[in-house]
């Protein structure tokens, strides 16, 4: 941000530029990559895009796109918005007249880049260019993206860092700009960032009040739990209707990685279509169960070790260097995790890809669910370790971990500083507390200033390597000019921001979900053992979102918009956290509510029985409560829902009144029929009273004529009825 | 039956009558009663229907009632069929020409008779005539009914007498004859038939290889139970679209009971609707706890009593008239429990009623939860009692049961009779298996009897009663002719077959699937007792199944075709007995696996928290395997979801192709563009690249003409770019 304040207003334009692809070659494969390149330049050339071309950095170039016809576009758009339509995300089809479509429903930011995006990326098949960045005959396109409106950006990080909440109208500006799939997630934590004030507040008043393992804290607070993840199932719906992209995620973006086993005919749309087996993808599933395994065991001994060491060393170890040596699980732990987490997603990525989805959608839904479980361990297990193992079983665990004692048998002096004192090992209750407030506090400020800063070293890193680079090829005197020598003066300013903006990392919100939906964990499963969680993380969450805007605007290429109309499968993740919060939350007041001591002031004390009937009852009270709750919210209408009620409603009626209008001319006032009926049929009827011919149904039918008739007939059976007195009456 | 056979032909013909309206009235109210037969024919004379009156019984009248013209009935169903589109249960719309709407959907019996039914009972303003049996001004009108087609009823009863399965077409024939209410209960049972076979062989091979208490059993049962319920739910949904009438449980008929607090414009519809405070009625739901707690105690304590009763006399009791004495609890109970039912379901009605729901489905829907709850209690108390409270509290509870040996102090010689033996108090292990069997056979067939015999009994004690009455009026001399002997003799034969219909009883659809999903229950909840359980149902329901059609064409009036997309919330019920299965059954084969004597050979050796791990283990297992197969089952296509489907499809994708065509008439083809654009543009960007007043952007984009300049300016770059050898290059 420093430096475009002093150029001005040459920041303000983009040249109308809607795409910038970046074209990477390198120094032997020049005539390949001149070839490439008119192919690439001629496929934009073909779905209608203006191109220019500017030298990059050396070894690339900066493709510059946009739509050369207006005309084109819209037709684009209106193909867009039908397709919505066949599938259903609208409820309403668009006018057949494309300009009326248009106007009445106007374009925004993000659907024109997502369309242009669309026209650029879409397969040939499909009416694009089949531009695949890194894959095929397009290796050398490094990426494709957007330009930042930074005058806009500006305004937008000043609004922000100035306001407490955010308006819908905030979150419909992103939706506008960004695309509803980060819409998403800003209103999914602003949405948490609300709902969290009241455990704040409530929080603060039940440490004060409460203490440590209140079960009042506990019950209110899994309340919370149940009603935020309902409330936003409810206001996700809200949102999708709100932004027109209700049933988006069942349009199947079809992955392009998909390998099918055989072509078939679709039953629904009857186009052939590609087909894998379900059976097979079934069985491939099954291979999710050891992976599971094979995930708590790798990542599980790792913490587990560690927390074993952690223990010796800070509860047996007695001798020198301790206050160096208890950092030592830190080590381990903040060296080894990285690494073995990111072999484990590269498994279930590799894992995922072999399970060979049809669609983005279900791809990303079966990643999605793998990361969940990595990080559930990596994020949990710690405190499961201590609450459920250190505590109940610590005085029988603790004395075999002298196998640790290597580790600092090095420093001890003599053998019984790596034994356990002869007063015998007493378990340290605070240890809990600790490493709650460590995860709840210290871990989430240092992530977000890692999220924060670590880019910018990055780019700071990466602009000195560049400068190292050209000065070593300046002193061997086979220096090339810079590129930017070379460029037009008016656009020199533009081409330099293009310039860093191809060399930003690209925004993946799923990283900043996973971080909100964790963080809730840590509320739902733990928070009863330090009530001040929800207060951190107001804070936290206030800063994350201004922070996340910040690194969208500055530290990440402009994101290309995507639609979705939930947060996937994350949701599914909230509500298996508020399910294990009714577990883990009844199990520690149980055992904790005597300050860390267990129910008998001991922990010995815990009996087995007791424990699972409390967890047995607060696990069934809370599945309960969650039926009540989500009933309770289905019934709740909103404006939203109205308004698609509504429109279908309308398009249906007046089909129908077109036709009932028909109807009535044809038929006549109903009323007046069977007088009608009775003036036509009378001397027919007559002659089919006398006529012997007609059959016994006629007959039965021309008895009485008109229903004046029948009443008469029946008026007089009920005269020639019994009359008896009203006493004889009643016995009958 | 019987007589039926004797009088041929004649039984064969309905006159073509639609509806009989029996009108009754008394001998005090001859002149009211005659004004308002009047107002009766001419209210149906308006709404086009031919009538026709012949005498009932002594006092009541016959009214006969047919649609006098088909085009006006043609009329209202295509109003009908349209308002089903309008709110979505018919996915394309009818043809606006209504002839070939109905004959492009040919009508149903079923169909045609709940219109014309419709016609008679909806208000006014709805376009019927508005009657209501047995209220406000037509209290007279006792019912309104259609009549059997005899011979129809003899050729299904012997089909299906013969048959061992129902396939599809018979269960569309009773759609087309009865309704898709009625169909369903057919279609639930016979699914649940052909499922039942599985645990009916598997029952049989656990009975004689694995033993009572299988862990097998009681795994491969709560596996079989989950997967027919989410079976259904999902055939359901497939005979729903197959009948035409999914989601028909939305079209809300309102209740005419429901009182209003004020009126409001619908957000939807823009019409004025009636409407009640949605957090009143919240209010008045909270009064079900304390309905359910009373149904407990009272149930509960009657059914508890009884049962201490039968312990004490048939466990401790040893003297005389010991055999007479045993019967004691069952007759209490039998004449006790009708009557606490009977008033339980009254103020359940009332409760409901005061819940003032708005639709007919939801007041149903409140009332069978209530009268599950009410069965739940009497059916499943008892043994739960015995597993749960008897054998394992058996030794600490049965010595206090000496308070009821009040009830044979009057035959016991002296007190050693009434008091715990020497030798000490020992549980039998035997009685919980009898329970479950005298509930899974003596019960069934005792219920099976009853519904066929009872009816059979009421109808010749009804007509000997009245055969008695004229004897005795006869014998006073006042007797006034059989209302049969001014019979036209052609039509004798028909009007005694209508005033026999007349008198039968109405058929209630839901206590058969009450029955149903009560049996399921027992499979669910106790088979693990006595694996015979499903072999004993299959022969119980085979028998049902046919029981039930005979029932309705014999002893009950055809009953009104109504319209359902589901079994309703009996299928919450299926649901929950299920999930309740899963924590029945582990208990049991913990606490009995080792032939009735507890784990380790006592019921003392039972320990609580294994028990209750074993409890809590299995229903996690549960709502995993449950989760599992309803995601399996989801991924089931079916012949029905696809049509539906298809036809969405197709509606929208004929629109969207008309706009298209039109759209790309205007625009030409796309490739063709950008070249006729570039002879189109050469010479204007010509002057504009030496013009200077155009501005920075003309002039950024009009640097490179077309994208075969683009390619040459970019191969222009790549060849200047660095040119190292490719050592270099790689560290690069």
């Amino acid at each position: 941000m420093d430096k475009h304040g002093s150029k001005g207003q040459a920041m303000e334009t983009n040249m109308g530029v809607d795409y910038v692809v970046h074209y990477k070659f390198t120094s032997v494969d020049k005539k390949d990559a001149a070839v490439q390149f008119e192919k690439l330049v001629s496929a934009l050339g073909k779905v209608g895009l203006a191109t220019e071309v500017r030298q990059g950095d050396r070894t690339s170039l900066l493709v510059f796109v946009k739509v050369a016809s207006s005309e084109h576009l819209y037709g684009e758009i209106y193909r867009s918005r039908a397709r919505d339509w066949i599938h259903g995300v609208q409820s309403s089809a668009p006018p057949k007249e494309m300009k009326e479509a248009i106007e009445k429903d106007p374009l925004t930011e993000a659907e024109r880049l997502r369309i242009i995006h669309q026209l650029i990326t879409n397969s040939e098949g499909d009416g694009g260019a089949g531009i695949t960045p890194k894959e095929g005959q397009w290796k050398n396109v490094d990426s494709i993206f957007a330009l930042h409106n930074h005058q806009y950006n500006k305004e937008w990080i000043k609004k922000w860092s100035t306001s407490y909440f955010l308006s819908a109208e905030d979150l419909d500006a992103i939706r506008n700009r960004l695309g509803e799939r980060i819409a998403f997630y800003f209103a999914f934590t602003q949405s948490y960032f609300s709902f969290l004030l009241f455990p704040a507040v409530f929080g603060v008043s039940a440490y004060f009040l409460l203490g440590h393992f209140s079960p009042i804290y506990a019950i209110v607070n899994a309340f919370w739990c149940i009603i935020f993840t309902e409330y936003w199932k409810h206001q996700e719906v809200e949102l999708a209707i709100r932004w027109g992209v209700r049933h988006v995620s069942q349009i199947e973006n079809r992955r392009r990685e998909f390998k099918h086993e055989k072509e078939i005919r679709d039953p629904v749309t009857g186009e052939m279509v590609t087909w894998f087996p379900v059976r097979k993808r079934l069985q491939r599933q099954l291979l999710q169960i050891p992976f599971a395994a094979c995930v708590l065991v790798a990542l599980g001994s790792l913490i587990a070790t560690c927390f074993g060491i952690e223990i010796f060393i800070s509860e047996i170890y007695n001798g020198p260097m301790k206050w160096l040596l208890v950092f030592l699980p830190t080590i381990i732990v903040s060296s080894f995790l990285p690494i073995l987490t990111t072999i484990m997603t590269t498994i279930a990525t590799q894992l995922t890809t072999y399970e060979n989805y049809e669609t983005e959608g279900a791809h990303e839904t079966a990643m999605t669910q793998k990361i969940f479980v990595i990080n559930f361990i990596t994020s949990y297990l710690g405190i499961f370790l201590t609450a459920f193992v250190y505590v109940p079983f610590g005085s029988i665990v603790v004395p075999y971990l002298d196998v640790f004692s290597v580790t600092c048998q090095a420093f001890a002096e003599h053998e019984k500083q790596l034994t356990v004192s002869q007063d015998g090992f007493t378990i340290n209750p605070d240890r809990l507390r600790k490493q709650v407030i460590y995860f709840t506090v210290t871990a989430q400020v240092v992530n977000l200033a890692m999220e924060v800063i670590v880019p910018y070293l990055k780019r700071r890193g990466f602009s000195k390597f560049r400068q190292f680079q050209n000065d070593r090829a300046a002193r061997r005197g086979g220096a090339l000019p810079e590129p930017s020598e070379n460029d037009h003066p008016e656009e020199a300013v533009f081409l330099a921001r293009v310039r860093n903006e191809a060399e930003l990392d690209v925004y993946d919100v799923t990283t900043d979900l996973r971080e909100m939906v964790l963080q809730f964990g840590y509320l739902s499963l733990f928070s009863v053992v330090w009530p001040l969680t929800g207060l951190s993380f107001v804070f936290n969450d206030w800063l994350e979102l201004r922070a996340d805007a910040l690194k969208i605007c500055v530290e990440m290429k402009r994101p290309t918009p995507a639609r979705a109309d939930t947060i996937g499968s994350w949701l599914d993740s909230l509500s298996f956290l508020t399910w294990v919060g009714s577990l883990t939350t009844s199990a520690l007041v149980y055992m904790f509510s005597n300050d860390g001591l267990g129910p008998d002031g001991s922990p010995e004390a815990i009996t087995g029985w007791k424990l699972l009937l409390a967890v047995m009852i607060s696990e069934h009270a809370f599945l309960t409560v969650r039926w009540l709750v989500r009933v309770a919210i289905s019934k709740l209408d909103s404006p939203g829902r109205q308004k698609e009620r509504r429109e279908r409603y309308a398009v249906r009626r007046k089909y129908i009144e077109e036709s009932l209008e028909e109807l009535s001319k044809k038929q006549g006032p109903v009323e007046l029929a069977p007088d009608e009926e009775k003036i036509d049929r009378a001397s027919l009827e007559e002659d089919a009273r006398h006529a012997g011919e007609s059959n016994v149904e006629d007959r039965f039918w021309a008895r009485q004529r008109g229903w004046r008739e029948t009443a008469q007939v029946g008026a007089g059976y009920i005269e020639r009825g019994p009359s008896e007195d009203p006493k004889e009456k009643k016995i009958q």
